[in-house]
This record gives C-alpha cells, sequence and structure tokens, in this order.
C-alpha cells in the first residue's frame, strides 16, 4: 500500500492511549502518541486510586500517569503535542488533521476518553478535592461522612444507594419531584434510611476551603436557598465523550461513545477505540488498559495482514 | 431470597480474580476468593513483565501477583486454599461443591485461567528461562538472540514473523510438509529471511542449565535427530481453559472457553467470567484486569436487583 507517516497513531494520552502506546512501541510500531494537554488524561485529577490493581498502598492519579507514560517513553513510545482538528477515514490509508498540518497512518486508536458533564457550581476547583463523578473509585474514602449526591436517572440513584455503605448520610438532589431511575431502584432509595431525597432542587454552589464543606441548593418551586453540610459532592448527570474531531468518521452509539467489536475495531477497519471513549459499560483505569492492549494488539495484526 | 453464605464466589486468584476481588472487598461485598494452588496464577511463572502499566521498570510475576494480593487482602478480601470439585447453578442460589463441603452464593466469577497445552519436553522445568508460550509477553526479551517456535497454526506462523522483529534467527518447528496457516501468513514466513521453517519436525528435548540453550529435533520421516542451539523456545500449540469443574454448568466456545457478554456475564444471569478462561481475543494481565473490573461491578449490579 501508499506509504505512509505512521503505522499507528494513537489520539489521546490517559491510561487507555498510554497503554496502547506501551504495546505499540513494544512490538517496534512505527507509532505516534497525539496529546492535545498533557499525559495523564482523567487521572491527572483523580487524588488517589486505590482499586488499580498492583499499588498495595494506593497512587495518586499524577503519580500513576507519570509511571505510565515513563514506561511508555522508554519502550520507544514518541509522544507529541497537538490537536486533533479532524479526520479523513474515507481511504485506506488514514489522514489526520491537525491545526498546522496533516499526518497518515495505517491504523488509528482512538483513546481520547471522556469528561463528565458540567454543572458549573465552581466543580472544577474541587476536583479530587471533595467532587467526584465515580462512587465505584472514591466512595469508599467517604467512610462515615455526609455527602451529597446530584442527579436523578438509574445512574444517579444506583450510586447514591452504593453510597450509603460507606458514607453515614447522603443527600440526593433532584431538579423535579419524581426520579427518572427504573421502579425497583426507586423504591430501593425510598427504603434507604440514610438516604434523604431533596426534591425539586438544584445545586447553586460550593463551599469549603481546601476541600468541599458544603453544598449550596435552591428549591425550584420557592426559590428558597440554603447550605447541606457535606464532606462530598458526588454528580451524576452524564458524561460527555471527547470527541469533537470525529464528525461521523466511525458510528458511535446514541450518546456519541464509539461502537467497537470485541478487537475493539470502530466501524472502520484500522480503526479502533479504547477506554472510555467508547461504548463500554464500566469507566475504569483497569478497564482503559485492558481495553488498550486488545486494541493495540489488533491494530498490529491488522497491518501485518495489509 | 433465600439467605446464601455469601454475595460472591470468585474462582481463582490471578490478575483476573484477585481484581474481582478487590472491586467486589472494595463495595463492601460478602466476598470469598477460592484458589486450589497459591495465588497469582500464570504470571508466577513469568519472570519479567514489562508490558503491565505502571511498572516502568518493569515487574517480576511473582511480585506484581504479591502486590495484587495484599491490596486485595487489606481491602478485606477473604482468601480461602480449596478445589472447586463442581457448580451447580441451576437454582437461582448458586451451590460451590468443594471436597469438604459446598457452600452457596448469589452470584459468581469463574477467573480460573487457562494452561498452555504441554508437549513433554520438559518445559515445566525452563518456564520463565527461556521457555515462552506468548510472543507479545517475551519476544522483546529475545532481541538479537535465536530462538525456536513450534507450532504450524495461524498463531504459530504469526507469532513467529513477530518475533523476527526482534531475534535474529527464529526456527519454527513443524511436524508436517506444509502450514495449516493461512496463505497470506504462509507467503509472508517464506519470505522472511530470518525465519526459517524446519519441516516434518517434532521438539523431543531442552537442553540448558540455568535457561534454555538448545532444542532438540526429530524428523519424524527419517528418524534423524540434531539439536538446535537456542536462547528460548515459543510453544504454540493450543491453550486450554481451566475448567475441570465446569461441565456444561455454563456455556462455551468450540474451545471451551467461557463465552460471555459485554458485562462479563455468562449464559446463566449472575455467573461472570473474567480473563484468561473467556473467549477473549488477548490473554495479558492488562486484559485479566480490566474483564475482571467489570465482572466484579456487574455482579454488584446483579446482586443489588435481585
Amino acid at each position: 500500500m501508499t506509504k505512509t507517516d505512521y503505522d499507528l497513531v494513537i489520539i489521546g494520552a490517559g491510561p487507555a492511549g498510554l497503554t496502547a502506546g506501551i504495546y505499540a512501541a513494544r512490538a517496534r510500531m512505527n507509532v505516534l502518541l497525539l496529546e492535545k494537554a498533557v499525559p495523564g488524561g482523567q487521572i491527572l485529577v483523580t487524588d488517589w486510586i486505590e482499586n488499580y490493581p498492583g499499588f498495595p498502598e494506593g497512587i495518586s492519579g499524577y503519580d500513576l500517569s507519570e509511571k505510565m507514560k515513563i514506561q511508555a517513553e522508554e519502550l520507544g513510545l514518541k509522544i507529541e503535542t497537538a490537536e486533533v482538528h479532524s479526520l479523513n477515514l474515507s481511504k485506506e490509508l488514514k489522514e489526520i488533521i491537525l491545526k498546522d498540518r496533516s499526518i497518515t497512518t495505517k491504523s488509528l486508536i482512538i483513546a481520547s476518553g471522556a469528561s463528565p458533564r458540567n454543572i458549573g457550581i465552581g466543580e472544577d476547583k474541587f476536583m479530587g478535592k471533595g467532587v467526584s463523578f465515580c462512587a465505584t473509585c472514591d466512595a469508599p474514602f467517604f467512610r462515615d461522612k455526609t455527602v451529597v449526591a446530584i442527579g436523578g436517572g438509574d445512574t444517579a440513584v444506583q450510586e447514591a444507594i452504593f453510597l450509603t455503605k460507606f458514607a453515614k448520610k447522603v443527600y440526593l438532589i433532584h431538579r423535579r419531584d419524581e426520579l427518572r431511575a427504573t421502579k425497583i431502584l426507586q423504591e430501593r432509595a425510598f427504603k434507604n434510611k440514610k438516604l434523604e431525597i431533596i426534591w425539586d432542587s438544584v445545586a447553586t454552589g460550593l463551599e469549603g476551603f481546601f476541600g468541599v464543606e458544603g453544598v449550596k441548593v435552591k428549591n425550584v418551586k420557592t426559590n428558597e436557598e440554603k447550605t447541606l453540610k457535606a464532606d462530598g459532592c458526588f454528580i451524576w448527570i452524564g458524561i460527555l465523550p471527547n470527541t469533537s474531531f470525529l464528525n461521523d468518521a466511525v458510528k458511535t452509539d446514541e450518546f456519541g461513545f464509539i461502537s467497537v467489536d470485541t478487537t475493539m475495531q470502530a466501524s472502520v477497519p484500522g480503526v479502533y477505540a479504547a477506554g472510555d471513549v467508547r461504548d463500554t459499560p464500566l469507566r475504569q483505569i483497569s478497564t482503559a488498559v485492558g481495553d488498550a492492549a486488545i486494541a493495540a494488539v489488533s491494530a498490529e495484526h491488522f497491518i501485518e495482514n495489509l
């Protein structure tokens, strides 16, 4: 086939992108990783990680991403800071359009991650300091504490119930006078003595100095405002794939996450997705790492068979 | 539902089982992990691991499995040494039959791993000392060395070609006078100058003191024997799931690996499989860890909705 700049280009340097890089570099592929900001992805704003296997004492998000980055670079991975503008995947030779130039590649792994939808109550300031978007990740850090949870869908209610296993008190703030979650979850929520639902309300701000100390809440019917004293705030109002460059280059599910088969291949041969950006049932470092190993080996086999 | 001994039982303490244990214990599930031998699984016989993300200097299989085990136990996981004899999954309450008793559980994660098929040339003695079953894992350790590869199917030929990226010379030993691999792979193998196919031959023994130094080879037509000097021996004559206890309790693929959906659920609700024992496209620590996180969170949701 036509000569390309690279065998493989990886978009994104979170755990998925770096793992794909580790595998591809180690397999001696001609590979480039593009990251628009700094390597690490969402784990950079993760204060402490207890559930990535291999670190019995836990590890900070920063340290873990540094370790992964060093490992990838020592194996020969080239990481470049550049934002992907768009993709042209209609031909066998895949084109990646950056701001100032375009590069060609035989295969592509999209590992650009996802971002929690923001409410805009200053949650950025408290990331890893009391604000969390993942109960599976962070609930155990709130043992015997008081937390506020925001949302009303299945995830929010399920995760709020999960939080009651740890926290002594969980407030669930919901903007309407009934939940959207399935009946069985609602029943369980209503029966749970540690869980109090604050109806018809929205969060309007976060209070605290070093970390979250309280959540400001406004009743949308009465306009009454109050502050709930809390050590943490879990926000589940949705997660969005980081795919501004994607347009319709590959198929996605209804929420915009990239659809893949069991080999992590997207709807275009030679294009793979791994980690939070794909249509996965769980978004964890562990799963990102697993996806990415599969994607990299699949890309390697794809190129061998061109 | 009826009271059970456990919410979740995990079978196997390799990376998949320990990761499932980390997630389940951290979610405060009433969980037990059963391991018939010592925790670690196949990674115990893995000398050095370079591609599990988070360890830039690499880590020995023993150390990594110790770290995972300590992490799981510190989070509260109970590990018991016991061999599973059989399963009774026909009722809602799942029964696990051990040698001396049976235990009941609401959900089950099978993470019992897989074992490479043995040729019986003393490969056990050289595990992690020159004998390998995984080129993706170990090929980079044989840079500019000579290696012998055994097998003739797609995997063997593909992996032998991959080895030539690192080794200066690769002998592929095949018992017939033609390969079973697909045509395109065969053509590539024949063109590869570093790859020499030893036809009509079988390996009959390994030589070496601290590690592999040579592989004894017999021509099955002429009965002639010779020793190929080599630093390593890769064996790809198949991998078998460790499922002697399974009978037909859940559906498997044609090779006996457990079939799962995207949530890692097997054909019986509440029963999951993770890692090498499932029908996965890749068998790595990274993928075992990813599968297991999904399986554990799926089991947790399953129980919450009982």
